[in-house]
């Protein structure tokens, strides 16, 4: 995995309240004390974040935010993982696990391929 | 960088329409034939799918699809990083440069303090 | 309630399975049909989709699309507030329950001074 | 229209600078001082929560935050109308303009059926 992950990962694990994390002291730890909602909302918010940088970055040519937000994004992903007792090399495996893109293709053109064909068979209208 | 974030981001680079890739065949050539708000909507989809899987977790104890949502997430991040050529590299020198996860958490906290301080400021109600 | 509320609401629920609607024929008996999740996840389409178009309505002077985005958006919301038998209704008189905007933002600004409040009591760093 | 909508239309466009709202009192003129990104953030942030409540409805049967949180949603999307100088009404015409959700649907599977035949034509894979 790469070492920023790594080192990511382990920092945020050590937040944990059973590791000593301190909510009065760390932002992490204070989602932790908070909770899944707390957390689960986060990724809701950078999602929106990273889709309006997006948007700038169309018009104003300033890649630099969509970066950011980004950032954050995976960021607090990787604090809905620990939140979960997963980790990033988890999500790397999985992805790895998919053998390539092609594997990841293949797979999102089965499921594409799947909902046309269940829809088709639905649609008569 | 890891080598599957590293290897992702190179499939992903080659399925931009610009390299060869082939809409017909690949399923991230497509999205990307399709251009930013289709991969900007996808963004917003895994997320509403990652926060609906670990919703589901906490119910029946069971944090694949958490796992299986996550990596969609981190994919369909790549490929908009791709759309703006940025790479997952990019995003991880982000995430070292905030200087661990303290760094993180400063500028976090500093985040939030600011928030804090501006609302406290305006709020008399 | 606004007469297209109220005939709205009245279809979709003549679209559930248990009324007779019909998933080869009704999108919305469709929906109801997969359940839950596939409703959800239309909820965070759509606020995604509407997002986006705001963005471009500021780029190109064009706001019919935030329209159209914030009327599907509302439209899922009805689809999904009838999947928990709520109704359109429900959601104006929670509207009016909080008295007008004043009592809206009396709300609204009791929630952010309580954060505040809490966070400020934790934030030391 | 609905009179509650109606009234809240009304007081949110009393809440604009330009119509004296003063963001020191009220969250409302807060928002619109802050401008479009902290209220397309805060539709991000209501889709969000309105589907973790659905998710929890499930489990515990109360569906009193379902309501609650898709009146936060509307109440935000009405703020975004009047950002754009758009109103509730618009977005019901829009909705009638449908004619009815036979109209509606009628859209909706035609949308559907075009992404269908047209990722049908594409998908060789």
């Amino acid at each position: 995995m790469s070492e920023t992950l790594q080192r990511l990962a382990e920092i945020i694990e050590s937040r944990k309240l059973a590791n000593g994390g301190d909510p009065e002291k760390s932002y992490v730890a204070r989602l932790f004390a908070k909770g899944d909602d707390a957390i689960l909302k986060k990724i809701g918010e950078e999602a929106t974040e990273t889709v309006m940088a997006a948007k700038d970055a169309r018009v104003d040519g300033d890649v630099s935010h969509v970066l950011y937000e980004c950032a954050d994004l995976w960021f607090h992903s990787m604090i809905m993982l620990a939140q979960f007792d997963l980790t990033p090399q988890d999500v790397l495996d999985e992805l790895a696990r998919r053998e390539g893109l092609s594997g990841i293709e293949e797979k999102a053109n089965r499921k594409l391929l799947a909902r046309e064909q269940h829809e088709a068979d639905q649609d008569k209208i």
